[in-house]
């Protein structure tokens, strides 16, 4: 079959590979219907050292069940599933805490097992890690159901571990999918005021689109200023760090209310936080990480199918496989959002 | 009336100074019943470096009212006060909210205003800042009376912040009056395991006392490796930092399970945060910071004055003013874990 592999930075490639398979007997192999690329791979596009054998990309899909191992019980053939970006066995402590993106069994798509940015994807635990929709599916609605499995899952993440609720004002700090899809769940959570730091035009007009009340293009101080001002000198009660270098992590605790919570869902480039003492001295809380969106999907679901929320608007181009090396370029040139990838 | 002087690393004497009188038509004077002298103290008299005016030090006290500016409302000449180590105005948005610690005219008692370890102190803003007690207390109930104006407070808010509750794990990192106080408030809030991180046997011995059911001596990765064997292998629900130091927060962050909070109520002695990308990929959440003691008091002084809790266990030492630097060199050499002053 073909997929993407990456074999050093800015060297990606899609090639012939071995036929995804069962390996164990809890997994399941999915047709790939739709993938796309994320701004966390843009990381190693961006840096990966030559040398290995390649990392067999991405960890957003959307698929029908093609073949199961003998131990799978709920799933079935030809199911049409979302397959969130890390797997989980649904049986630890973790799982059953919900945080799936913990499972001791666990790992992520693209890092521990094959990518999804093939024609296939082998998913380890099927029970425990995809999502099988019931009814039958519009294809208008296939971009946002994709964003299920990562961006739209992650960007709720960073609402909910900010604690955003109904009117609070909401600063969400970065305007790529994630942010976008931030701004999404603000509102959906009820936010009085959201305001959006990105100086994309294309990015942040899509950001009021979704409810972004105000929309910051400023960086650093004049950021920490701008935000101030717009919120009677005290900051956010709740930030949303989809970003994730050291500046946009300082900007988020700055720019947090004193008592606010900031959820970081950017993945830190750095090894240590900012800001350590700010944090401190005005009680802000920081949070986040890998988001475990296998939990999400239920409460965000309804509202794709009913069309409440239109995450999917964060696709601004559609590919084949053949077209994934210019979909990175692409997206890291910031020439698109989100390139979604159609096998 | 005579009161404690920093004047530089090392340097603190008692002196004549002018009055406590008051100033603004909202103040109080106090008569100082007992104050004491904080682990926090410690940094300036292990660093403050010389020059300066001198810093009338100290923020912990209990006492009685000897003025009122005409504005105060509440408060009466002759009552009995806890004096909580921040003040607050009790009617801006923070105090509304109960972190009365980022007080938008509020301070802190040995820095914005003079300290407490004195015969008496001027307190701003004292219907905000005092707490009355109604009834008449014992005076070996004193001592614990007094930790509510920080260090019980402040072990609480460290608990509070790591969500303690029924069933947790609870981590203490540091065995000082702090630690201790968190020992205290983690068994109150329901704990079912609380591993106490200390390697002064007098300190850890009340520790067990407090409710401590594991000590672990070992620092650093040993440490580490301690937490997670007692846990198995996972950390704690709930860890409260209450060090400040850069290694003590990095053993704070690893030995948090996967989904943990860390409360800290350490004063930060780095700018920078350690592990910034461990608490990520295990969705630790950090939080704290000075701890808002006014609004516990409610919640905790039943305890103290049914002897539910005895907090003030921690004065393991009690002086006169003249006895103060004596107290801080005996402090800050570990041969005492809190000290008492009867000025």
């Amino acid at each position: 079959m073909r997929a993407t592999v990456l074999h050093r930075a800015g060297d990606v490639r899609v090639e012939n590979v071995p036929d995804a398979a069962i390996v164990d007997a809890t997994d399941a192999v999915i047709r790939v219907t739709r993938a796309c690329i994320c701004g966390s791979d843009l990381w190693p596009y961006n840096a990966l050292k030559p040398g290995g054998p390649g990392q067999r990309i991405g960890h957003e899909a959307i698929g029908v069940v093609e073949a199961l191992g003998k131990d799978v019980r709920t799933i079935r053939t030809g199911d049409f599933v979302i397959m969130p970006f890390a797997y989980s066995d649904g049986a630890c402590t973790f799982c059953h805490e919900h945080l799936y993106t913990s499972c001791v069994r666990g790992g992520f798509f693209g890092a521990s097992v094959a990518g999804a940015q093939a024609e296939a994807v082998r998913v380890p635990f099927a029970d425990g890690t995809l999502y099988a929709l019931k009814a039958h599916v519009d294809e208008s609605l296939l971009g946002s159901l994709l964003t299920l499995s990562d961006v739209m899952g992650t960007g709720h993440h960073a609402a909910k571990v900010a604690e955003v609720g109904p009117g609070r004002i909401v600063a969400v700090v970065g305007d790529g999918a994630v942010g976008l899809c931030g701004v999404i769940a603000a509102k959906r959570l009820g936010a009085e005021q959201i305001i959006l730091l990105g100086r994309h035009p294309d990015r942040t007009a899509l950001g009021r689109a979704f409810g972004a009340t105000d929309i910051v293009v400023e960086r650093g101080e004049a950021a920490v200023e701008r935000v101030r001002e717009l919120t009677r000198g005290f900051g956010a009660h709740s930030v949303l760090e989809c970003v994730g270098h050291g500046e946009s992590t300082n900007t988020s605790i700055l720019i947090a209310r004193p008592g606010g919570h900031v959820g970081r869902v950017g993945v830190p480039q750095q090894s240590t936080m900012p800001s350590s003492q700010q944090a401190f001295y005005r009680n802000v809380t920081i949070g986040g990480g890998p988001a475990p969106v296998r939990g999400y999907i239920d409460e965000l679901l309804p509202d794709v199918l009913e069309g409440k929320i239109e995450p999917g608007r964060v696709f601004d181009r559609v590919t084949a496989l053949d077209g994934v090396p210019d979909g990175y370029r692409a997206m890291n040139e910031r020439e698109a959002i989100k390139v979604m990838i159609r096998p």
